[in-house]
């Protein structure tokens, strides 16, 4: 097994290597190349890059295919970005406000396809599985994403609604680049699903964490302003936990979220979620659904130093600042 | 060789087949079904079933990809739709008017991989060869879209840079959709490239009488507002090929586009069009193209009953009031 940075590694290079023809639709193009050179952590590719070599595959074999769900989760970006009306994304403008609605609808359904033909470069006899997988997860984060935006218009999502959104709206493509990843390193259909169960729980650890980044994080490392979520009443794990006790905290949650926006509104907010112990609450649910991924190993062939490296990566990933 | 109207049946009976969850995500799905059951020629997927059968294949086994490629060309409807605020597709509203640009978005993302789904359905020799031209179809689309919304903000267009646009547009389209039909069928890769070009000459023929349609059709059998594109100052082939006349006429035209929206506007440009022989030039650009589209066929080894069809099919196109 090689290290994290080595798969991002040749995640960048695949990146560097892309030819679009940016030159005769600049237009279409080179929107598509600031938001793939964006930054970002790469989790998705190296995810299926490292499931792919713990399974005995060639990740160098795999290096298209990763480059496709990276493609993929970069154009969920840039159409999510139009639907939420989101100007920046890690700490840079969005695609939509710098260059409009058309080109981010517009680049974002070249990318698509985009990803679509680069996760077909797959072997022959891996293919069909490959882009079924690829199709599944795909109609995935779009059912969440609709759940998403219909949560916005509810007063009465409950914390189980909004695990199930996340795990489709986040959770499904981590699970999925880690299923192709398998089924590229030559593992067994029941195999593969297995991986995928440890990266739709991994998925639903990193959302929790995301949300809880959003007001404990630090702005500078987060790479989004502090408490957007707070600002716009978005639903998040931390404000569903505290509302589902239904207590004193609650009750000063509900208060704090007609506040106007604005730093006030923030600290209010954060102060609440500290009194209902949120960080506590946060820690628990992540020790459980790191658990859960790192117990789903078990149920494979997979070697101690493959399960060791799938198991550091979980570990790094709840202990993440941004 | 059958009827139009039998495969017509086939792709109508396929998308009545369809069970997408609409009962779970009703704000994803519903949208898909209204656009898929608005109406609409058909003319890709009918285009795939007869090319398929004039190769001896078997018309049933396309149908998924038939169904594919319908989903393809409704999915850029509604984006195209948002890109360009259309109210109005085939006499009915469209999806971002009736339900909003998140909507539209969303739905025809889901659409997009729903696409490559059905389009995968195909026998695994095969799959490889029509995902290609598949996804090389759906970036040329795209491409041909970026070009024509930024033709809406020069005054330089020429002719020729617009036939490029509505290659792109349109015929790649009709192009990919015959390449496909033709694989499935069973052509070598060197015949299928020749029914893409029979595709494509087909689709400049098909967008010059879209365009001529918008002026001189009769607005009930059209389905839209006839003179929307003169409203909108839309460049198509009349308003360029009358411009590079350089004559009055082409001061006529330059000077009725900046008349004020409204049936004065769509009377004088129709009036100019006319003075200019507008409709002897179209007629002399249909023969032309779908002269092209027949003469390819003479490069395949398809019997005389087949190549009868589709001819006839490039002469029902060009006759068509809508």
């Amino acid at each position: 097994m090689k290290r994290m940075s080595d798969y991002r590694d040749m995640v960048e290079s695949e990146i560097k290597s892309l030819r679009l023809p940016a030159d005769r639709f600049p237009g279409l193009y080179k929107p598509i190349y600031y938001s793939l050179e964006n930054g970002g952590k790469r989790l998705r590719p190296i995810l299926l890059l490292m499931v792919c070599d713990a399974f005995g595959g060639d990740p160098q074999e795999a290096a298209a295919a990763a480059l496709g769900i990276e493609m993929f989760h970069n154009f969920t970006l840039l159409h999510d970005d139009v639907m939420d009306n989101s100007a920046l994304r890690r700490g840079k403008e969005t695609v939509v406000a710098k260059w409009g609605i058309n080109t981010a609808i517009l680049s974002g359904d070249t990318m698509l396809t985009l990803a679509s033909e680069y996760m077909a470069k797959v072997p022959d006899d891996k293919l069909r599985r490959v882009l079924d997988v690829f199709n599944r997860t795909a109609i995935g984060v779009y059912e969440g994403q609709q759940l998403d935006m219909e949560f916005e218009n509810r007063t009465d999502v409950s914390l189980d609604e909004y695990l199930n959104m996340i795990r489709l709206k986040t959770s499904v493509l981590l699970g999925g680049a880690c299923e192709i990843g398998a089924i590229l390193g030559g593992a067994s259909d029941e195999e593969a699903r297995v991986l995928y169960r440890y990266g739709e729980a991994l998925g639903v650890a990193f959302q929790i964490q995301d949300d809880y980044l959003d007001i404990y994080g630090d702005a500078a490392t987060f790479g989004k302003p502090i408490g957007s979520d707070v600002l716009n009443n978005k639903k998040t794990f931390l404000t569903l936990s505290t509302l589902s006790r239904g207590d004193a905290d609650a009750s000063a949650l509900k208060s704090a979220m007609s506040l106007p926006a604005g730093d006030l509104k923030v600290r209010t907010v954060r102060n609440i979620f500290t009194a209902a112990e949120m960080p506590r609450v946060c820690r628990k649910a992540w020790a459980e659904w790191s658990g859960r991924a790192i117990k789903s190993l078990a149920d494979t062939s997979l070697g101690k130093e493959s399960v060791a490296a799938l198991k550091g990566l979980v570990e790094k990933l709840i202990d993440r600042k941004k």
